[in-house]
């Protein structure tokens, strides 16, 4: 497709390398921004360089923020004891999201995928161990996917801390809540028995 | 939801700003951005800015253009005798990308619509018609949406043209190429027995 102007089809190129986006809407989201006052087009622009620029990883679980420590890691309320491994800052926010979690987090920014050629290096593996010997931490909750690859990091890194006398947990299988069960998978609904409790 | 970082949670509120854009696509969104090398990131954001500065409506068609007269007003192969009316820049693409097309086009910006109080005067009506009697305009093809408000500024425009000895057209209603009958609206279905061509 040919647009009668080199910034729009530049602007339009970007929005499409977006996950997810492809060529209609990332066309809608440009005429968007034509449609924007241009002080709001600027505003905008400003806060992807900001965001670029100002966030980086929390100097200890690895979250995203503009500060040295994450306001979580700073918060006095939270423990420092239980520590919450999750594979990425979208994880994080869906555990915040539950009201319930009082501990800290630690954020890999991957998993463990030897078909994608990523290995324990190239997450955030070392940062975890150096902090958890530091601060003392006694549980780590292993919050990583229920896929392949989730399962593989949290075996990984749980045989790296157990021998280090910590508490390795992982977050319950089961049927999710308000499911029917004929419509469960079986490996799911054979967990779920494993994992029955007295009621 | 509370982010962790604010120019974290006031990039993804542009983002949300846009159309079709909910929170967890935003979301993605923004940690796209955040995964970017800073000077990709930079140059992201200058496309927003570049767009919106330098696109500005062409000054005979009103398409999108960084140009004063855009290119397929420009070009010597479109016939300049040929107008096709249609509501957006959207829909001259669409238009394009038939390569059927020779003529030249004009961009309302817009459909007159009494409800929402869009009347002629906040299209580029006023533009068509000056063009119109200046360049000699032979054949003003109203390419405007088969919706309510298409038909009627198709219809408001065609009442402005007639008296000026300028042949108006209509694009054909019927089937879409490659339907089934039996799931073609009786509207258009009708519409197609009227406009039936001889074989």
């Amino acid at each position: 497709m040919e647009y009668s102007a080199v910034p729009l089809a530049r602007l339009i190129e970007h929005f499409q390398r977006m996950p997810g986006i492809g060529a209609k809407t990332a066309q809608r989201m440009a005429f968007y921004v034509l449609s924007l006052p241009k002080d709001e087009a600027r505003s905008f622009a400003e806060a992807i360089t900001d965001a670029a620029e100002k966030i980086h990883r929390c100097g200890v679980c690895c979250n995203f923020t503009d500060q040295e420590i994450c306001p979580i890691c700073q918060s006095p309320a939270r423990s420092r004891k239980t520590v919450c491994v999750v594979e990425n800052v979208e994880a994080l926010m869906a555990m915040e999201k539950t009201n319930e979690y009082k501990g800290t987090y630690h954020v890999l920014h991957g998993v463990i995928s030897p078909l994608d050629e990523v290995g324990p290096e190239d997450i955030t593996v070392k940062e975890l161990l150096s902090r958890v010997s530091a601060d003392g931490v006694q549980e780590v909750i292993m919050a990583t996917g229920s896929n392949v690859e989730g399962e593989l990091t949290a075996m990984y890194i749980s045989k790296l801390l157990k021998p280090l006398g910590i508490k390795v947990t992982r977050l319950a299988y089961g049927l999710p809540v308000g499911s029917d069960l004929q419509y469960a998978d079986s490996v799911t609904l054979t967990r779920a028995l494993m994992g029955r409790q007295e009621l």
